[in-house]
C-alpha cells in the first residue's frame, strides 16, 4: 500500500540527502525544518527558489479567518486561526558572475543536505556551475537555537573552485511571500493573503528590521538581523523597505578563495505588547547573539542536544532504518515541544501549514507521554498552556450548555475552531485525555506544585464535565452518550469505551487530587458531595461488552453493525476512506481508521484481561484501515503486549518512516509529530511494554528476530531508567539523582532498583493466546527490514 | 407557548383582515398570496410600499450559489439553489393631487382585505385621505387564473368621494427589486443581489416587455402586461427601460367618478427556449387573456375552484376557528400543487422564500396524502416530477456509492442541495416517502398507464437503493443503520422504525409492482432474485421494541438514552431547542422534534397492535416538544386513533391555525403548506380515522365534545365519497362515478357502499388505554375552542 522509496541515506545520526530531488522539494523541507517550539523554519534552499512552500513560522502567531457554514448551527465557532508564514529570515541569495544561483539552471556537480541530530544543526554542501562554467561551492550550515530561543543562525559561506569569479551575495528579510492560494473562499483567501501589515521598518550596518501586524488577529510580530563577515575586506550595505531588507555583499574570488558571513536572525511577537517593546526585544536578542557569536552558540546547541539525548535515545541494534527513524522521531518531538513554554505544539510542529498549525489531542496522548519521561520540563509547559487556556474552554463549556470547561478540539490560541462538530466539539475524549497527562507528569516527576497549581484545577473542572456530561441509566452504570471517540470512522455514538475508561480515570484523578490538596481544592468549591458523585461515575462507568461475540464494542452497539466491504475497496483510489465514501456510511459500519478500543486497551490497560486483550486485537485489527497515522503506533503496542512481537516491528517500522518515507503523501504540509512520537511508544511501551497505570510503573520487555538489542533511557523524577534488552537478557539501571530506589515491575514481577546495581531478568518468549491476526485485504503494514 | 391573537376575521369562507397592522405585513402577504403551482405572487399592497417582503416566483425559477465549508466532506453538494423574486407584475402605483399614495401618510379611513375562497380572488378596498384632506376610494381585485397558467389579473379603480381630485395610475414592471441581504456569505449575497439580468425590453401602447437572464443558473424569463381600461376617454402611454416599464394613466375625478382598468400579466420562463420563442409565450399568453376579458376570467375561476371544493371540502360544524382555518389550508394545498404540472411543490408554495424555495419529503407525506384524496391530477403531476429528477438522483445515488437512486433531500431543479448531511443525505426515509406516494396515488385512482410508467421505475430504483443499503444481521433482522428519520432532534441512527417500515413498504410495494407490471420490470431489468431479496428484507425488517419499558423505541436504542430535561429548557427563550442548545445534546437525549414513530404508526399502522399505540402515544407525548410545524397534526391523527379525541382537537386546532395566528413566527416567510395540508389530515385521518393500508380504506370517526359535525368528501377513482360524522351516527356515500360500490371499513366493521345508498352506523364512544398523556412541561398545545 506505500510506496516506500526513500531520499534519504539511512545512517544512526544522520538524515542525508544526497543529489536534487525536484519532486521531493516540498517533503524535504518538512524533514528538514528546524524548530524549538518557539519559531520554526522549513527547510528551504537559502537561496529561496525553488521552493515546496516557503515557511517560516511563530508559535502561536496566527491570523483570524471566517469559518463559513452553508447551514449554520447552534454554537460553531464563526471565526478561525491559520498559522502564518512570517517574515523570512534565512534567505540568502548569490550572483556568480552575474548568474543568479538557481538548481534549475546551469549544472548542479555536487549537493548534499545533513540534518546531524547529535549536533542540532542542518548542513548543507553545493558545487554548482554557472552556463558559463563556472564552479563555486556554497557551505551553508543552520541552526534554530535552543538556548537563545529567539534566534535562528545561519554561517554562509562561498568558495570559487576553478575561475576566478565575481560574487555577489545578498541577505535577506522577506515579508508577505507569495504562496499558493488553499482556499476556495474568497474571504478565507483574502484573510491569509498578504497577512502582514507593515508597521515600521529601519536598517543600520548590517542590521536590518521589520516590524508587521496581523490584520484580523491584530498581533504583532518583529524581524530583525545581522551579519558577522567571516573577511573584514569586504564591505556590506544595507537597504530597507516596508516589507523587505537586503544586506549585500560583493567581491572577485581567486580559485580557492571563499567570501562569507554569519547571519542572525531574531524574531519577537505578541498580542499586547507595544511596538517599541518588540522593537527592543529583537535588536536585544540579535546583540546576545552576537555578543556570543557562532562557534559558541553551536557549541551551546551540542550542549543541550547532548543532555535531551542522555535522557532520550533508544538504541536499536540489527535495524538501521527504525534506528534512524526513531531518533529523527524524537528529534522532531524535541523541536516542536522543547521551548514552547506555555504555547501549543501544534500536530506539524513548526514544520509546515498541515491543519492550519492547529494543535490537538495528540499532542496530549502521543506527544507528551514521550516528553514526560525524556524531557518532563517540555511537558509541563505543554500542560500549562493547557491550563492559561482554561478560561475560554469553560466559556466554551457554557456555550455548550455544560458544566466544568471543555478543551477546543483544534486549536492555535484557545478558541474552539472545529468547523464539523461530529468530529469536534463531539470528541470531548480530548478533556479527559489532557487532564489524565497532567496526572501523569505529576507521576513522573512528583511535581507538587504542577500538581497543586494546574494539574488540580484541569483535573477538577474537567471533572465536572464529566459527571454532567453523563448519566446514571437505570441498568446502574454511567453512560456517556453521543460522543466521538478516537477513530473517526465512527461519530456521535454511545459509550465509547476509550472515552469511558479515560473519563473514569479523570473523575478518579481529580478525586483524589482534591483529597491530596483539600485547601486548593476548596477554592474551587468542591463539595464533598461533587467528589462523591465523581468515584460513584467512574466506578459505574458503562464498558460495552458483546458476549455474543466475546469481544468488547469500540462503542455501544459497534459490533452489531454492517462490515466495512474490504474486497470492494482493495483499489487503488479507495484510501484513504474519507476521500472517496461519504461519512454517512464510513460512520454506520465497522471499519476503523485509527485505533480507538485498542488504544484504550493501551492507556487503560489495567481494566481489561490478557485475553480481551488478545481477542479485541484479533478481532479489530481484521477491521482497522490505518487511514490516519495515529494508528500503526499504537497497533504495535498492543501487537506486543498480545504476544505478536513480529508484528509489532512492522506496525513500529511504519510509524517511525511516516515521514522519511512520506507514507501519506502529505509530509510536504510538515511533519506529523505524533507519529514521530510514537515510534518511540512502539518502541518503549510496545517492545518495551512500559506501563505506568495508577502509580506502578511496569515493563514486559520482549524483541522480534529483526532487533538484536533495544535500549533506552527514562527521566524518572531526579533519576534515570536506562533499560537494556537483548534476545538473552534485559538489564534495569538506575543511575544518578536523589532517588536511590525504585519499585517496577518485570513481566509482572515486582522488585525493586537501586541507584547503580543492576538487575538483570532472562529473556521472555512470548506466547500468543491467537494466531497472527490479519489486517484488512491490501491494508497490512510495511514488512519491518524489508526496506533499504 | 403561543401567542394566538389573530389579525384575521373568523368566517366560514373568507379570510378578512380589517384596518392596516403594520408589524404584520410580512405575515399577511404570505397569508393573502396568490398562487397556482406555476406562478406565485405575494398579498403585498398594489402601491408596493411599505412591504414587508416582496415575492414573485415562479416555479423552479432559481439561481445557484456556492454552498461554502469550512471543513468540507465527499459528496457533499457544492452549489445550491435559491428561488429569486423575478419582475414584480403586480405593481400600481397611485397619485392623488400630486401625493402618492402610502398608507404610512395621510389618514387610512377605512381599509379591508377579503381573501374569498369559494371564488378564488382577492378583494381590496381602501378609503385614504391625503393630507392635504381630499378622499378617494381604491378597489382592486386579483387573482392568479388556475385555467390560464401563466396568467396574474387584477381589476383596479380609484373613485373620488368627496372632493375633485387629479389622479395619476402608474402600473408597472420591476425587475431586480431591493431585498434584504439574507446570507453572511458574500459570494451568496453577491449571487442573490440583481440576480436578473436584462436581455430585452419593448413596449407598445398600454403593453410591455421584459425579458431576463440569471447570471448562474442560466435561466430565461419574460413577463409581460397589458391594461384594458375602464373608460374610453383616458389616455395610457407605456415607458420600458431594461428592468422596468411603467404605463401611466391620468385624470380629474369628480366626486363620485372612478377611473381604472384590469391589468394582465403574463409570465413565462425556460431553462432551454430561445429568446424569441419565449417572448412569443407570454405575448401569445396575454392576448389569450384579454380575449378572454375579466368578467370571464373571474367565471373561469369560480367555475375550477366550485370543482375543487366539490371533491375536497371539509364541514367542521361547532368550531369556527377549525372551519375557516381547515378551508384556509386546503386552498394553500390547491395553490401550491394545482397547476406544478411536472414541477416541485415547495414546503412554503410560492408565497414566499423561506427554505430557500426548496422541495422536501413534506411534499410526499404531508400535502401528495390531501391531493391524492381530493384534486388527484395536482398529486399525479408532482409524482412525475420525482420521476422527471430520477436520473439526477441515479447520479447522487452513485455520488453516495449506493445502488439504485437517491432523492435530493431539498431541492428546486433536482440536484441536491443539502449542505448539513447528519439532517440531508442520511434522511433516506424521503425515498420510501415518495415510492409509497406513488403507490398510494395508484390506490387512489387505478390509473395503470400512471403505475406502468410512474410508479413501477420509482418503486424498484427505490428498491433497490434500500436493498443496497441495509443488511441482514446475524439476528436474521433486516437492519438499516446509520440513518436519520423524520425526527430532527436524533441523527444517524440504527433502525428508525419509521425508516425501516417505510422501506419495507417501499420493497413490499416495488416486488408487487413488478409481478404487475413483468414486461416493463424487465426492461427495468428487473431479476427474479432481486424481488426475493427485495421481499426476504420487507418480511425480516428490524422494529427495535423495548421489553423493559414495553414500548416501540424510534430507534435502536432510543428508549435507553437521558431524557431531555424538559424542566430546565421551561423557560421563554429556551424554543426551538436547536437555536439554544447544541445538536450533540439534542441528538443523544430523549426529545422529539416531530413526529417520528408516531408518523410510522399513522402511515404503517396495521404493523402495530392498538396496545403498543396507545403506549407508544403515551411514552413519545411526554418527551415531544414539536419544534417542527409537521408535528401537531401526526400528534392529532394518533391521539384520536388511541381515543384521546380531545387531545386529538387540540392539536389540530394547532396544526390548523399554523399561518393564521403565526404559531412559528415565520410565515413571513411564507405559509406552512405542509402543516396547512396537517389540518385535513388531522380531521380526516385523526377523527374520520381513515388509513388506506394495503389497499382497504377504512374508517373510525369519533368527535370530540366542541365539533358538532364533521363532513368530508373524497375522490375515489371516479367517484365521490362523502362521510357524515356526527355525535348520534356516521353516514357513508358514494356518489356518481362508474363505480358502482365500495368495500370499506368503519371501526373495523366490513361494509359495501353501493352508490346513491347512504350507509348509517351509530356513533362510537372512544375507549383510550391510557389516562390522557402528558406533553412536556411548557408544550401543550392550544386549548381547542379557546380562541375567538
Amino acid at each position: 500500500m506505500h510506496d516506500t522509496k526513500s531520499e534519504f541515506v539511512v545512517e544512526p545520526w544522520q538524515v542525508r540527502e544526497i543529489g536534487m530531488h525536484p519532486g521531493n522539494l516540498a517533503q524535504s523541507e518538512s524533514v528538514f525544518a528546524l524548530a524549538n517550539g518557539h519559531i520554526g523554519i522549513r527547510g528551504n534552499l537559502d537561496e529561496g527558489d525553488p521552493s515546496g512552500l516557503p515557511g517560516t513560522y511563530l508559535n502561536s502567531f496566527f491570523e483570524q479567518r471566517p469559518l463559513p457554514y452553508a447551514e449554520a448551527g447552534y454554537g460553531y465557532p464563526e471565526e478561525g486561526q491559520t498559522v502564518v508564514n512570517v517574515t523570512n529570515g534565512k534567505l540568502i541569495r548569490l550572483l556568480v558572475d552575474d548568474q543568479p544561483l538557481d538548481l534549475r539552471y546551469g549544472v548542479v556537480r555536487h549537493h548534499e543536505r545533513t540534518l546531524d541530530m547529535r549536533t542540532g544543526l542542518l548542513h548543507r554542501e553545493l558545487v554548482w556551475e554557472t552556463t558559463s562554467g563556472r564552479q563555486v561551492r556554497v557551505r551553508s550550515t543552520r541552526l534554530v537555537s535552543f538556548t537563545q530561543r529567539a534566534i535562528l543562525a545561519i554561517d554562509y559561506s562561498v568558495e570559487a573552485i576553478d575561475h576566478p569569479v565575481r560574487i555577489v551575495i545578498q541577505s535577506e528579510l522577506v515579508a508577505n511571500e507569495e504562496l499558493p492560494v488553499t482556499s476556495k473562499d474568497p474571504r478565507v483567501a483574502a484573510a491569509l493573503k498578504d497577512p502582514l501589515v507593515a508597521e515600521e521598518h529601519a536598517a543600520s550596518n548590517s542590521r536590518a528590521l521589520l516590524i508587521h501586524r496581523t490584520r484580523a488577529s491584530g498581533l504583532r510580530m518583529a524581524a530583525a538581523c545581522d551579519h558577522v563577515l567571516h573577511r573584514s575586506d569586504v564591505d556590506s550595505h544595507t537597504y530597507v523597505e516596508p516589507d523587505w531588507s537586503r544586506t549585500t555583499i560583493g567581491t572577485q574570488l581567486k580559485p580557492g578563495e571563499s567570501v562569507g558571513f554569519t547571519k542572525f536572525v531574531a524574531y519577537g511577537w505578541s498580542s499586547r505588547r507595544t511596538l517599541p517593546a518588540l522593537r527592543d526585544q529583537v535588536d536585544a536578542a540579535l546583540s546576545s547573539a552576537l555578543h556570543t557569536g557562532w562557534d559558541a552558540i553551536v557549541e551551546e546547541q551540542r550542549t543541550y542536544v547532548d543532555e535531551f539525548w542522555d535522557g532520550a535515545d533508544v538504541e536499536v541494534d540489527g535495524d538501521p532504518v527504525v534506528q534512524q527513524a526513531v531518533r529523527f522521531g524524537l528529534w522532531h518531538v524535541l523541536q516542536a515541544g522543547a521551548r514552547a513554554e506555555g504555547r501549543a505544539i501544534p500536530a506539524k510542529g513548526l514544520t509546515g501549514p498541515g491543519y492550519d498549525g492547529h494543535a490537538f489531542w495528540d499532542s496530549e496522548m502521543y506527544v507528551l507521554p514521550v516528553l514526560t519521561s525524556t524531557a518532563p520540563n517540555a511537558a509541563r509547559d505543554a500542560l500549562r498552556w493547557r491550563q492559561s487556556i482554561a478560561t475560554l474552554a469553560a466559556e466554551r463549556a457554557k456555550t455548550l450548555k455544560r458544566k466544568g470547561i471543555a478543551f477546543p478540539w483544534r486549536t492555535i490560541a484557545g478558541q474552539e475552531c472545529s468547523a464539523y462538530w461530529p468530529a469536534g466539539s463531539a470528541a470531548f475524549h480530548i478533556n479527559a485525555d489532557i487532564a489524565v497527562a497532567a496526572a501523569r507528569y505529576v507521576f513522573w516527576t512528583a511535581d507538587d506544585e504542577f500538581d497543586r497549581t494546574t494539574a488540580l484545577p484541569l483535573l477538577v473542572e474537567t471533572a465536572r464535565l464529566w459527571a454532567d456530561l453523563g448519566y446514571h441509566g437505570d441498568d446502574g452504570h454511567f453512560h456517556i452518550d453521543g460522543v466521538t471517540g478516537p477513530d473517526e470512522y465512527s461519530a456521535i455514538a454511545d459509550d465509547n469505551v476509550y472515552t469511558n475508561l479515560m473519563a473514569a480515570r479523570n473523575l478518579r484523578y481529580a478525586a483524589d487530587a482534591t483529597e491530596r490538596w483539600p485547601d486548593a481544592a476548596a477554592k474551587l468549591h468542591v463539595t464533598e458531595a461533587e467528589v462523591a458523585d465523581w468515584r460513584a461515575a467512574c466506578e459505574t462507568m458503562a464498558v460495552p461488552f458483546d458476549d455474543r461475540r466475546n469481544v468488547h464494542q469500540q462503542d455501544c452497539g459497534y459490533t452489531d453493525h454492517d462490515v466495512w466491504d474490504f474486497v470492494e475497496t482493495n483499489t487503488s483510489d479507495s484510501y484513504p476512506l474519507l476521500l472517496h465514501y461519504p461519512y454517512f456510511d464510513i460512520y454506520r459500519k465497522q471499519v476503523v481508521k485509527q485505533a480507538d478500543l485498542i488504544l484504550a486497551m493501551h492507556w487503560c490497560g489495567d481494566e481489561f484481561t490478557p485475553e480481551q486483550k488478545a481477542r479485541a486485537f484479533e478481532y479489530y485489527e481484521a477491521i482497522t484501515c490505518r487511514d490516519s497515522s495515529l494508528s500503526a503506533c499504537t497497533q504495535a503496542v498492543l501487537a506486543a503486549e498480545v504476544g505478536h512481537v513480529e508484528l509489532a516491528h512492522d506496525y513500529l517500522t511504519e510509524a517511525a518512516l511516516m515521514d522519511l518515507r512520506d507514507l501519506e503523501h502529505n509530509t510536504k504540509d510538515g511533519v506529523h509529530v505524533a507519529s514521530l512520537a510514537g515510534a518511540w511508544l512502539a518502541l518503549v511501551c510496545g517492545l518495551g511494554g512500559m506501563r505506568d497505570h495508577h502509580g506502578q510503573l511496569s515493563f514486559a520487555p520482549a524483541l522480534p528476530k529483526g532487533i538484536s538489542r533495544l535500549a533506552f533511557n527514562l527521566r524518572w523524577r531526579e533519576c534515570k531508567i536506562r533499560i537494556d534488552v537483548t534476545h538473552e537478557r534485559t538489564t534495569y539501571q538506575l543511575e544518578d539523582g536523589s532517588d536511590s530506589y525504585i519499585e517496577l515491575k518485570h513481566h509482572g514481577e515486582q522488585f525493586v532498583l537501586h541507584v547503580d546495581k543492576g538487575v538483570s531478568f532472562p529473556a521472555h518468549t512470548p506466547q500468543p493466546l491467537t494466531p497472527r491476526p490479519k489486517p484488512p485485504v491490501g491494508r497490512a503494514p510495511i514488512k519491518a527490514g524489508s526496506l533499504d
